[in-house]
């Protein structure tokens, strides 16, 4: 199949076919009228504030997995995709999209799930839409989420060209822990029980961060789609600086390394649901790492990169042997469906 | 198929299924969390003004139609749904599900219309998601949008609680046309050239009316799944006053009645995608017809029904023989994927 023509699979999966989609097509068609960014959420002013906007749709195969739901991922991704802007998410919208035949039962587990993140994120739904179309027009269920934050009156919205050379790289948690989840929960490799996903809504700790750092803070990404290697490369495109990324200093799992292996799978390009890229000053990742680490779903983070120039910019790992390669982006892995 | 335990295509058209269905599963899960009411738009305070919000999913079959395609309705729809708020609609959100093997031209043709219709609307993309499943799991190409929108300093958000007895029911264009025209295209019936959908986006307009008529306009809503029957009964039951409809002034195009005879489907329970319900005081309702009629997406605007206090509230048609007869919401029409 020709991906110049017809849609494949890793058109959806974040590496470089979503972004040729998205940069040769979807951007130049929209642009009179398309406000975005590469980044998670669009920003924008109104009446005197502004305004972080986001949206994702949530097709994700199983719906029901170990530690959570297709309800539970909708919150926490755009509750997420709008606390990395800096932004307070406010209000969501829920959007079903049903298949004939879905249990009752199964669609209040889900709301279920639903209710209580947004609890615990703290955020309300506005508006909501339910479509049902016939067997075989859409697998079980999909959801979209679309939301809103503002920001205080403080806080500026991070941006990626607030980051500077020599600043650090913090990843928040075990990198790759969502994708192996659903993937061994998908065949039953043994794996789901002990690699669980790490789905969960991140904006209370990164409102603390802000407030505790402030301008110390760059930039911060929520590592979903195309996992750390295909953000950074993105990030390290666009700010014209290289990201170089220590080895050792990576938050990982043991099972998910395992059964990265096993799978042939390179972790750093799975999806997590909970999990932060953030770029700070130097003179503040130690102490910013002592704070997240107060908390329980940024417990793993770790200062494991750093923002250098370099002739050529590109993202690299210090392997643990000392070596350095190139982290590509990936253009085909067939990842689909994991969120 | 008992709707009692699974989803039917019912919950899905905006007849009483899917009001059960928000009734008695949706909003009670949600209630901690849910601020939305049975109106197109959600409304919340936000930064000393107010906020319009809404969600809209687009899995109309065929996606492409005589004179417009899903592009073209996934902003409509949502730019017509923050209108009939008061709202002025300011930035949507994207976000397509994609089938394996959808033809890149087809989604190019698609991104077009949308581009052309927003423009139209004054409105700007601020966020996108694309997601691509695989061949089976969705038909096609399905589009979400969401939307905010504000409210002018001197605009207070339309609402129900504003229609007064006696209040006038306006219909500013023909009935069922949307509904006819992709029903006639799905079939081949020969009706869809003589039968446009009149999907349009009516923000100018309203706005224009809002302007002109200020508190004179009590609340608006945009016919579309469930058509002028099943919105008049939702709107009956929340009012506590009847609503009586005169046949013989209802906008109907004579190919539409022909059409829908045909089918053996009434008309009034036919979506619409450009026609707005309008309640507003008796004294302006001639001289607010005399400006829709100035605007090329309503110009078939009519006078067609009232308000009244009744002893048991439902909503009536007065027939062109001077008989009255109520109208109910449907249960089962199985008209799915018309928008």
């Amino acid at each position: 199949m020709s991906s110049d023509y017809m849609i494949v699979e890793d058109h959806g999966t974040g590496g470089l076919l979503s972004k040729r989609l998205l940069d040769d097509v979807i951007v130049p068609k929209l642009k009179p009228v398309y406000l975005g960014k590469m980044e998670d959420s669009g920003i924008a002013p109104v009446l005197g504030n502004t305004l972080a906007m986001t949206t994702d749709s949530f097709v994700i195969d199983p719906i029901f997995f170990g530690n959570g739901d297709i309800g539970k991922l909708a919150i926490c991704g755009t509750v997420n995709d709008l606390a990395v802007s800096g932004a307070t998410p406010k209000y969501l919208t829920l959007a079903f999209i049903l298949e004939e035949g879905f249990l009752i039962s199964e669609l209040s587990r889900i709301l279920d799930s639903i209710c209580k993140e947004a609890q615990e994120a703290n955020v309300y739904i506005l508006a909501g839409d339910t479509k049902v179309v016939g067997k075989g027009d859409v697998d079980k269920i999909y959801i979209n989420t679309a939301g809103v934050g503002f920001f205080a009156p403080d806080q500026a919205p991070l941006s990626l060209s607030k980051i500077n050379k020599d600043d650090h790289l913090i990843i928040t948690g075990h990198v790759g822990n969502h994708g192996i989840h659903i993937l061994s929960f998908r065949d039953g490799l043994g794996f789901e029980t002990k690699v669980l996903s790490d789905c969960a809504p991140l904006n209370k700790v990164i409102q603390d961060v802000l407030s505790e750092f402030g301008e110390g803070i760059h930039y911060m990404r929520d590592i979903t789609r195309g996992g750390v290697g295909c953000i950074l490369n993105e990030i390290a495109a666009e700010i014209g600086f290289s990201i170089y990324l220590n080895e050792s200093s990576i938050p990982m799992q043991q099972e998910t390394v395992m059964a990265a292996e096993m799978l042939g799978i390179d972790p750093l390009y799975l999806a997590n649901e909970g999990n932060l890229a953030i770029f700070c000053s130097p003179d503040i990742s130690e102490k910013l790492v002592a704070l997240l680490s107060q908390y329980d779903y940024t417990q793993n983070a770790s200062v494991c990169g750093s923002v250098q120039a370099t002739e050529t910019t590109g993202t690299f790992l210090v392997t643990k042997e000392g070596s350095t390669r190139i982290i590509n982006s990936f253009e085909g892995m067939q990842l689909a469906r994991l969120c």
